[in-house]
């Protein structure tokens, strides 16, 4: 192995952002930020656009069964096994237009900036927009990282559906983007993430670069109210089963458990289901999915022990059925000691501001750390606005967690 | 005036109960009920079933431009204002084969057995099918009554849209029942309509024939809770401004105050519309309608002002706005006392059991009350279970209350 000492190189910081601006003119929410689901029109459109920028920075695109697109920079020694750096291109319903999208981007960026200096680092560099990472239209989140990982099979991911009944693997091949690459199944040297932070810490703590050593223990459960249905009005209050009652007893339940673990701890729900949900008949079926997360592991348990009583309880206070039709736990997973430190010596050789921070949120980070070391970078967020059109970020903190970013990857693609 | 001494004349019960058979065919549901929900292909298949059998019985139709069909028997002094009977085809989403049915399909058969006896009234009978009475496709229900009875326009008919956002007008005119006869407007000389009780009070009491004397007040609010769009994940409690959640500690207040008042009060919510209402974004909007029904009209007004209370609370708690956005009442209009009396007279005669009764639930002819004397009837139910595909009634008890029914309807007529 040899170490190549490279010029004090920078990315073009104009460039990323006139990038960042044309992704946001992609998908344009009611509030100006960004509405860009999985597989949308608009999501096909920013594909295109994101496949073009990278064959013109002289990369092989390839994309794969989960629609996952890799885009490909030769190493010098192309055997060995690529330096992968990736996010998501996709966003909320209502979401902004930086969370996942600089994180492709700012991989697009290393890849131009490589190419406009005429360097070859010794490993190959792929940069990678996984599919479908927000589950806003297809749940769950992190879907095709989740299947590359070796979580879960094609068959599955394509087989998913919207609330509109639409297929995942019909609207994939729609849009143009059922590849024929085998989902994973290769091995990678490592995975390298950037992505906003999504809280105010790194902007409170005046901080450029967050470097992500792990995630907050979360747990989350789908909770399934079973009812009758009836009518609203001669229906006694004692023969009703309205399953939409269990459910807002047992999300106003989880509400104050979230309250009592704050400000560390956290409760959530975002979505219900509920049928027939019309006007004059008691709804027979409710479905809401909670969630519990603490840094800690322990209390997330108690967190969730509690949400457990409190589900029976609803259920009981409501005269409807319930159980739980999933579960599944997420983000406690330890990224990699050896990528982690070269963000820390860039952050440092760069008189970079750095600290140590957890995730909070999901991220595909989570899922590829199972297969390869990992790392997790943050760039700071204004006021922590996020999952909203008003997401947005400080420049000049970005662009140099955006340059530590690609000095680490770099340095590890020189390995 | 002359008063005409009929023969004592019954209606053909197997005709009736095969017409419903036939009825119970058109649009089944997942567990054997009716999905005819207004305007649906279901609704048609049934409305041109209808205008067959009373084009069969002689009858002139016409439909009107709510798409409500009137069959109309001529009377000897045709110039007369018509005695008008009738209520709905349409059901809830998952509803019964009698409720609404059991009233026009009674309707059909009074015109028929006038008809095979050759029996003129004095004054015409229209039997009248009301478009959309559930409101289950597109709320709100009785909409075509309210617009019949002036409370309403055509056009804010029209315009009404379904939750995929389809327009009443489009599918009126789709499914064929676009008609041309002006909505209302024109003098009624009493308005008659048979309705399955949907309660058990009859039931256990034993009795075949319900005269409505008035019904519960009820008054009803949409209320709308708005917050703020954010991440499930990194935002803290306090910082959460989760509608869904507002609304969802309003829903768990207000069936408790529906406890408080059990076993004759009772408060009522059956949807709940949420936005975005996906996964991993906290819903900035969240909206839903509650109502509090009560005999008393001062324990319903208690019952609101309490409401009231718990929705400030509730938003309180979510951190979120609120804000009510449409509120009516209902259900405590009085029944005309002389066509009320002619249902009691007949059941008197036919020595049929009879007792009188309060509505709790809304029907077209509380609309009709208000531009016509009006008589609401009710026959038995079995367990009280309505707005359910389980709903059922007893065959002897129902044919008794359609035979009192059919006699207080010609001793109208022929008044």
């Amino acid at each position: 192995m040899t170490t190549t000492t490279r010029p004090n190189l920078s990315i073009d910081a104009d460039r990323l952002w006139s990038t960042l601006d044309r992704s946001a003119e992609i998908g344009v929410g009611k509030a100006g930020g960004l509405r860009r689901v999985a597989l949308s029109d608009d999501d096909k459109i920013m594909r295109d656009q994101f496949v073009e920028w990278c064959e013109g920075a002289g990369c092989q695109v390839t994309v794969d069964a989960a629609g996952s697109i890799f885009a490909r920079r030769a190493g010098r020694d192309d055997d060995l096994p690529p330096v992968v750096v990736g996010s998501h291109l996709d966003t909320q319903a209502a979401g902004g237009r930086f969370d996942g999208i600089l994180g492709v981007l700012a991989g697009l960026e290393i890849l131009r900036t490589l190419e406009d200096n005429d360097i070859t680092t010794r490993r190959p560099i792929e940069v990678v927009n996984w599919t479908n990472e927000e589950g806003a239209r297809f749940a769950p989140p992190m879907a095709a990282s989740c299947v590359f990982a070796g979580l879960q099979t094609v068959e599955w991911l394509h087989d998913l559906h919207d609330d509109d009944g639409i297929r995942f693997g019909d609207e994939l091949k729609r849009i143009g983007y059922l590849g024929t690459a085998p989902v994973g199944g290769r091995e990678l040297d490592s995975y390298f993430e950037l992505h906003i932070e999504q809280d105010d810490l790194m902007e409170k703590e005046e901080k450029s670069v967050g470097v992500v050593t792990g995630g907050y223990m979360s747990h989350a459960l789908t909770c399934v109210f079973h009812g009758e249905c009836a009518h609203t009005g001669p229906t006694e209050m004692k023969k009703r089963r309205n399953a939409m009652i269990g459910a807002s007893y047992f999300l106003a339940a989880v509400n104050d458990i979230g309250w009592d673990y704050e400000p560390i701890g956290r409760t959530s729900a975002s979505r219900m289901q509920i049928w027939p949900n019309k006007f004059g008949i008691l709804p027979e079926y409710a479905e809401v999915t909670v969630d519990m997360r603490h840094v800690e592991r322990d209390v997330t348990n108690e967190m969730v022990a509690r949400t457990r009583e409190a589900l029976e309880e609803a259920a009981k206070k409501a005269n409807v059925d319930c159980e739980i039709t999933a579960e599944w736990t997420f983000g406690d997973e330890v990224f990699d000691p050896v990528c982690t430190q070269l963000v820390r010596d860039a952050a440092t050789a760069r008189g970079v501001s750095q600290m140590d921070i957890k995730s909070i949120a999901g991220h595909d980070a989570y899922y590829i750390s199972r297969i390869a070391p990992t790392a997790l970078v943050f760039s700071p967020c204004i006021d922590g606005i996020t999952h909203n059109e008003a997401e947005d970020v400080p420049r000049e903190a970005t662009n140099d967690a955006v340059n530590v970013f690609f000095d680490a990857v770099v340095a590890r693609a020189d390995r």
